[in-house]
């Protein structure tokens, strides 16, 4: 039976159906009957070819879920059925260090769902079965699909730096990632501050978790905060002035990004006087995704997202491309 | 009775010994009667004023050791004739958080002992009580003057980013700092490798406690080591190619730098990918410093020191400054 995939033809095209049929399943994978899958700003980084990495036709789509239609012949801890959901990792080593100590997520073998694999704008999609996390079922599956990769990449921060209750976060971007941070930490018990260019966010900056919020373009104000945050987490993938977030740092306080700007530029002084640091990370570990997915169930959060069918996918495209996606877009299969 | 002490004059000049009464002591203060103090490349950077806070005539000296000669009518806890150490701090506000919290080098109204006082380049020296540290008698004192500054920056980050045994520490730069490093990593379990222009120092740096030695001029061969350091210690206060260093860490792996380069640039996805961070620290609290004492004394390490009289102090600078000091350089004080 072929599996329908939305693909683009080569770098920037519209996304055309296309009829696959797949191999074998592997011993080690499960196939997924797609429910929904949500939209990630990546998703178009690699249909425009944006990291040199991308291999046509190109069927994006990592944040997916939906019901396991299959199970290779060696996985016995998932039955066929069952929801789970898949995110930016289909696959890792689990073999080395990183795997061997549950940081699945920086293995340097580890297979991203969209690079040299098809992705979640399809029917069904395959992954190793350790990347295939069972959806709890506190968790509403219409809107689960964007935890799997924005969800996780803002979450993973909070366990990384060991951030606490009696902690100050800011956040900057409220967009995709940035809004889910908002609701994480106001969940978590942190007092939270949300950094935007677009002041017209604030009222929902507010609604989605954010105590205060500040306009990234009053740099003169920004400079006037000295010494606050114990971490700032930087949801933009554009430069930023650097110094000021970090001058806005507590002694000890982290910068920790997880947007794909090219390159960070800081003064050394501010960073050894206040034992400041700047870090990064990528999604999260199989576990800590289950983490995660336990406590927005139980704190009952949930991105906040806009529709679309998958048979209108390039539509929702052109939805996010607009800028103005309120904040994470996902697509229902329509043609399962 | 007037104090002798060795000034600069003004913006780099040579050092002139000048005749000081010095006030009554404050409550809280301990005046020490200097047997021996270090040179640190941050004296002449004061001497000099590249940090544009040097005020004249300017005593520097910040790594003393002596006896204490006067203590102030409320420090209880020290007595005159007991052997103290004192470093880049002379005084913390002791009430903020940083302070309370144990991390009084971080205080941002920390004083340092040569910015708007007199240094230890004399016959006397005074400080906050706190920050005059006994020496245990497991330590040769004669030697230990560079523990309480060059020491301590490169302990304080083994303690910071939670160095294990298991785990495998690059140092940039053999000199002042990094020597101290090499001998204080192997004694705490680590593989240790010494980075260095100097191929001439491989046969001292392995000696001093590195397994390794790697040239930083081979940036070809540097280039082929990926994912393999814990941390890598840098001591120079130049710009590298941080992205090359960057590249050598493990997943989850710290670059920490405590040379006062002017800044660091690096590209965002090597820190994203691999959880990595950029780091910073200054000196350490005053517990740090003892808790360091205690291991270097328990395990026999010292500096690698060459030895002049405090009157011949200006040829101690040249030495320093034909950048041949092998590696720290202590004055003695022959005025007393």
């Amino acid at each position: 039976m072929s599996t329908t995939m939305f693909a683009a033809s080569s770098q920037g095209s519209a996304l055309t159906p296309i009829q696959v049929d797949l191999p074998d399943l592997k011993h080690d994978e499960v196939e997924i009957a797609v429910e929904t899958c949500g939209i990630c700003h990546s998703d178009l980084s690699m249909i425009d070819n944006e990291w040199g990495m991308s291999a046509y036709p190109l069927v994006a789509g990592h944040e997916v879920v939906g019901k396991i239609s299959a199970v290779g012949s060696h996985v016995k801890h998932l039955t066929v059925g069952q929801r789970v959901g898949l995110g930016w990792y289909a696959g890792s080593c689990n073999q080395c260090e990183q795997c061997l100590t549950g940081n699945q997520n920086r293995c340097p073998q580890a297979q991203p769902t969209i690079v040299g694999r098809h992705g979640g704008f399809a029917t069904k999609v395959r992954c190793q079965s350790l990347w295939a996390i069972p959806l709890p079922a506190s968790i509403d599956p219409t809107k689960a699909g964007p935890l799997f990769c924005g969800g996780i990449t803002v979450f993973n921060p909070i366990l990384i730096n060991s951030i606490l209750p009696i902690h100050k976060v800011g956040v900057v971007g409220i967009g995709g990632l940035g809004h889910m941070a908002l609701g994480l930490l106001q969940a978590w018990g942190c007092e939270v501050t949300a950094f935007s260019t677009s002041p017209s966010k604030e009222a929902e900056a507010k609604q989605m978790g954010a105590h205060f919020f500040k306009s990234t373009r009053d740099e003169q104000h920004l400079a006037s905060i000295t010494g606050y945050f114990d971490m700032i987490l930087v949801t933009v993938n554009v430069a930023l002035p650097w110094d000021l977030y970090i001058n806005m740092l507590k002694p000890g306080g982290k910068l920790h990004i997880v947007g794909a700007a090219p390159e960070v530029k800081a003064t050394i002084f501010p960073l050894i006087a206040a034992e400041r640091s700047i870090g990064g990370s990528p999604v999260g570990s199989p576990q800590n995704i289950s983490t995660m997915l336990d406590f927005c169930g139980r704190k009952n959060i949930s991105p906040t997202t806009e529709h679309f069918k998958l048979s209108e996918i390039n539509k929702a495209f052109d939805h996010l491309k607009s800028g103005k996606a309120r904040y994470r877009i996902v697509l229902e299969n329509d043609l399962a």
